[in-house]
């Protein structure tokens, strides 16, 4: 039986591995689909007919042909299918969803474009990488604050927000952000890491399309 | 009767503005908390203690004694709440949430920016003004294309999607971003307007607190 779930993205792409996060952690197999943006697949029609904004990630739902857009999107719609990740209470699903608005307002629009620039691939003023960094560093001591005391983004236990955050925060080296000053994020990381089902970035998505085990 | 809803936000703030206009185009009575970011209130305790990253806007749902933070999530709140403006189908509102994180991934991200560099509030080096126009044209382009056909970016009526979205284009100007190449935005910009309730920035949102009249 194939898989539910069918991932369309790059490995090299932090929302893509974001969904695949959470699908490991959910336990959901999910085939993966390689889109090959140096050959502009994600311009071509049969790619946006599904993703309409021409990025990456894209999720199709096999079990009602949903194909969905936008990795926190993603995940708010993983957690309600699966029962998974999603809060204990409706309060703790609202939290985690203003921390899902709140990351990619301040801090994923920040360490995710501060890394293609660092990484050169999208050339950019040095005036425009530090002002990316500027405000990561400035995303990441909310963050910090906010962990202080607490195990998890919300609540007692790991959330969407929790993943999405990860999903950000874990490219901050390759984006040339120092993690050291924050005593609480290298704590809640190992947290993160210690949950059952999961993989780095580097373990997760493969460099090629390739089904369910 | 007290109004079930109070806004606490400042006029000059997009964010703020976006949910007065969700709550006076569903009909909803509110009452306004200005908050004097000048005198560094947005920072203080009792305002921290409701609204956990320190920003506006902030919404106080006294029915339940729930306080709201990130602009997009208190639209999706209130759609939930109120029954208006969530999309006719499931399938609607889940696109209307992509929209959403579109914008703030690529279009609020930059728009509110770009204008809070351009109108000297947050100074900044030329090339990160220049940046933030730039991603924010692109963005525009996005959306542009998307209306293309359509009245609404969702659907057959108005929903969260427009009242988000055009809660930063109405901004453009202000940012130094003309919207003149963009053929669809100014007549989805006037559906928006001639929809009942509707208020532009400077006459929805005074510049002190105030009752709900």
């Amino acid at each position: 039986m194939p898989a539910r779930f069918e991932l369309h993205g790059i490995a090299f792409s932090g929302p893509t591995y974001k969904v695949g996060l959470m699908l490991t952690l959910a336990g959901e197999p999910f085939d993966y689909v390689h889109v090959n943006m140096m050959a502009g697949e994600h311009k071509q029609a049969a790619h946006m007919a599904r993703q309409r904004y021409g990025q990456v990630p894209l999720l199709v739902d096999r079990s009602n042909g949903r194909h969905l857009c936008q990795s926190a999107a993603i995940l708010e719609y993983l957690a309600d299918m699966t029962g998974r990740f999603g809060g204990a209470t409706l309060d703790e699903r609202l939290q985690a969803r203003e921390w899902l608005y709140w990351d990619f307002d301040r801090l994923a629009s920040q360490i995710y474009r501060a890394r293609t620039i660092k990484l050169g691939i999208r050339p950019a003023h040095p005036e425009v990488y530090e002002a990316h960094v500027a405000g990561g560093n400035a995303a990441l001591k909310v963050l910090d604050q906010h962990l202080t005391g607490r195990s998890w983004v919300v609540g007692e236990s790991a959330t969407i927000a929790d993943i999405d955050l990860y999903g950000v925060v874990a490219y901050a080296g390759e984006a040339g952000i120092d993690l050291a000053p924050y005593a609480q994020i290298a704590p809640w990381m190992a947290r993160v890491e210690a949950l059952p089902g999961f993989k780095g970035p580097r373990d997760l998505l493969p460099m090629e399309s390739r089904e369910a085990a």
